[in-house]
């Protein structure tokens, strides 16, 4: 299989993706790279003779970017070739460290939707306290879903979790302010509803308050509630986190006390960092697109680049639209 | 003044609620106490002497009843008692701790609304590092906000804020997932236009990752996404806590070295406990209605009664509903 990555975005591109692709190619012998972007700034971090394909590209979209606008009319921008290479069937996916709205547009312009999915989910694992973390839909590709959009991502998450984390039978929860059944907005009992007939196991409401206490494998919700709760668990922990230190550093007693603590305390960052899982994926598009964390470092494009792999030797895609189908199937009968 | 206190509310009740009262008697001299609930449960607590009035009544509201039921037919719950001694002129306002639906429902049927507000808000004051805290709301009361709602809630909250909490000009922000002004969904991207025009310090759009931060007073959000923020941030912040407190007693060095730490990772939870901060307004009912924390003990129900006299000394309620007249004029020339 080929994979196209797009080797300037993110915070370190393009060595930290150039890097990435090339222990990938040490150790999956059936992958092939296609790095997108500057030649002159890529080649400096290949070792002479490497198995990898460049795609020359001066152009690139950065993070101030208005994303639509910028995925629409850079049409040579290294994020964006990376994405047509998948849609001429150059590439059986691609990835992108860059910025996430252009690289969901460019996603939605130039790969395209699996026959069935309305509007593709941003999709990231998170962490769990147990080290099994979940994987949250969607958190900001679509800002107005309505319930079957909800639905949809329940199916798509479910079929991810299954095929790429192993997990023989997924827990699906809805996120909601309380567990009853009758909780929430309209958008959501309705989507309870639909969620309650859908071919998957689903384990009903799920509160914030349970999220990291791995209460369900996937959780399903709203493209804005859905960032709202990525974005709180990440400024809480990193708070708490903080808050942590400024204790411990607060006299010479604690700051002794602390530097015994160090390794258990990196013990715990670790156990919440989430580059270990992988990049989001734009789940609901016609090939895997996955989104590594503008932060990424080598070992963050490794882990996206094995996620994607997994992506399409199970050929996630083709499974998710044959469910799409089979929804529908049953939902004419029903008429 | 006279506060109305559900005395068999929360987990600590009659206890907590009576204790509470008492210590507010002795601190306040102007505050006059009427408890409500089961006089043979709440006299032992009762010194010979006290002057505090008891209600007595045997009906309670649990926490396990349906909450919009048990205000409609528990017409002599302790809970619905204390709202119509507020009703019916006997008290400035009333206090619980129990079932925080049940006592939204009570607010509303018995209390009643300030004329201009559509739907009251719940709206408790979330720690912040630095120890200022802030408002939240709404975290629940409104399912289904519209704009309007929020541009009530934004006045509602900046009211309190430069009332009670004595901020000159409270930055109020509204809850979105990007800071820029055309982010969100329909709802919010309409809130944010009315926000623009209000008579508030209106600091644009706040993530959910700098909500600890401080980067608002009084940060205005719909009840869903409110009540998952709330939740999100309590359960990371507990999860991020237990995750420390395993990795400190992993080892035998580990745990001697958090011997040493204990009093300042207690600092740390002191810091993030918001019983300091009193329980959660009922705000937008024509007289205060706090909820208390459902675990709340004497000192959280102490905090809750030195808001709720705060709240009536500073006529929080004539002033924001002298707010909602002047914005309904304002908006009646503008057409």
């Amino acid at each position: 299989m080929r994979i196209a990555i797009d080797a300037m975005g993110g915070d370190h591109a393009p060595e930290a993706p150039v890097k990435g692709a090339l222990k990938a190619l040490e150790i999956f012998k059936d992958v092939q790279i296609t790095l997108v972007g500057d030649e002159a700034k890529i080649k400096p971090y290949l070792p002479e003779g490497t198995a990898i394909t460049i795609l020359h590209t001066d152009e690139q979209i950065t993070s101030e970017d208005e994303p639509v606008k910028a995925a629409r009319r850079k049409k040579k921008a290294s994020m964006v070739l990376a994405a047509q290479e998948v849609k001429e069937g150059r590439a059986d996916a691609c990835i992108s460290a860059g910025n996430t709205g252009a690289l969901m547009a460019a996603g939605l312009f130039t790969v395209g939707r699996i026959k069935g999915v309305d509007r593709p989910a941003l999709s990231p694992t998170l962490p769990t306290a147990d080290g099994q973390g979940f994987l949250l839909l969607d958190v900001g590709a679509n800002m107005d879903a309505k319930p079957e959009h909800l639905l949809q991502y329940a199916i798509i998450g479910s079929t991810y979790a299954q095929q790429v984390r192993g997990i023989a039978s997924p827990r699906v929860g809805l996120l909601n302010v309380g567990t009853e059944s009758e909780k929430g907005n309209a958008l959501y009992k309705a989507a309870f509803n639909l969620l309650e007939q859908a071919p998957i196991h689903f384990v009903g409401n799920v509160e914030g308050r349970d999220l990291l206490n791995s209460v369900a494998d996937v959780v399903v919700c709203d493209g804005f509630s859905g960032n709202v709760v990525l974005k709180t668990i990440e400024g809480t922990a990193l708070t708490v986190m903080s808050m942590l230190k400024e204790q411990l550093t607060a006299t010479t007693i604690s700051k002794l006390a602390a530097a015994v603590l160090k390794p258990r305390l990196k013990g715990l960052k670790t156990k919440l960092d989430y580059s270990e899982y992988g990049g989001a994926g734009l789940f609901g598009l016609a090939a895997p697109v996955i989104k590594a964390h503008g932060s990424s470092d080598e070992h963050a494009i490794f882990s996206a680049i094995r996620q994607t792999k997994t992506m399409v030797e199970k050929e996630v895609v083709v499974i998710i639209e044959r469910k799409m189908k089979e929804i529908e199937n049953s939902l004419k009968e029903e008429l």
